[in-house]
């Protein structure tokens, strides 16, 4: 049966799911949200998808998945990828936390507000506010990648497909690859992956639809 | 030998770790970081504890680990607690990711705003959108705990654990028990297990040490 995942171009938290699936090989297709349109707040969605509003969510047969976290952990436990080695799965599970802690959630936010909302409702003391924590966590990756190849183990894990999540999308939230550079390095160990997409390639929905 | 925790008393995601452990039954000890006179950032405890200046950090012979998430999986794994059913681990799984994600990361920061820096240097904007989105994380977990006793299954898990971090301090940061219900009865349920302390009664460190 084809796994389905509800998402949308434009959410990094989306293209960690849909680059865990289109990387381990199962058969899957994207279910097209407009979020933007109020689409995963319609009654439909919140009976029939997820009754919190998430996106993305993950369905395959009778298990139905939110929060990009789990659905990773559940793609890895079904594809035998992603995982890293035994011996590191705390490492793995702790970037993984680090990252809807203090980076995803923090880069979600802040391109949302200085990019999709209206020029005059976007609230400058908190975007200013969020780059310098953003800041704080760009610097901890960067240090932790000096040397590294992977955030954890020498391959692809659940770690790494979190963490960049947010940090190949072109519009501005205060990352410039070009200033971290062993982030950059990094960034490209992933786009010379086999089978790797840019998230407005792997997943419906791009501003473009919207201007 | 004794689990150590490196941990203070106003740090909600410590409080996770040491409920954890203290409710699992292992042997373990805190040992106090002296936070705000910046002992986390300290070249010792860099160098020697964790080189993110992360806290809480637990240590268990050669295991170290960061992140209060993880260090809940690893305190399941070794005591068979707080994991929930086979079935339910996924759900588990994603209200940690949520918990991480949407209202502790948010509540930590807005408490720590609003009562641990110096009043003239609050940021008033930043402070008021946080509260705004705490609130639709309070209305989310309210809404969830609508008949149930336990966020997952019908037990205390590592959900509950995770969820709970922030909301049982006294300090302000826009939660009022009283105005939800569900999430106050859940709190009880917490509060009532046997061996469950107060942030305050479980790890050194209080607010009024710098008074």
């Amino acid at each position: 049966m084809t796994i389905k995942l509800y998402c949308f171009g434009e959410s990094g938290n989306s293209y960690k799911a849909a680059l865990a699936l289109e990387l381990s090989g199962l058969d899957w297709e994207p279910v097209f949200v407009d979020f933007f349109k109020g689409a995963a707040r319609s009654a439909d969605y919140l009976e029939q998808v997820n009754n919190m509003g998430e996106v993305p969510v993950l369905v395959d047969g009778d298990i139905r998945l939110s929060q990009s976290g789990a659905i990773q952990q559940y793609i890895s436990d079904k594809s035998g990828k992603f995982a890293g080695s035994d011996a590191d799965k705390y490492e793995v599970l702790r970037w993984v936390l680090w990252d809807n802690h203090k980076l995803s959630s923090q880069a979600g936010m802040t391109r949302f507000l200085m990019n999709f909302l209206p020029e005059d409702k976007r609230p400058q003391e908190v975007i200013g506010f969020m780059l310098g924590r953003l800041k704080g966590a760009y610097t901890t990756l960067n240090a932790h990648l000096e040397g590294r190849d992977w955030i954890v183990g020498d391959g692809l894990t659940n770690a790494d497909i979190s963490c960049c999540g947010y940090l190949l999308y072109p519009e501005p939230f205060g990352f410039d690859r070009a200033e971290w550079p062993n982030i950059d390095r990094w960034l490209k160990n992933i786009e010379q992956l086999d089978g790797w997409k840019h998230p407005y390639d792997l997943m419906p929905g791009h501003p473009s639809d919207r201007a």
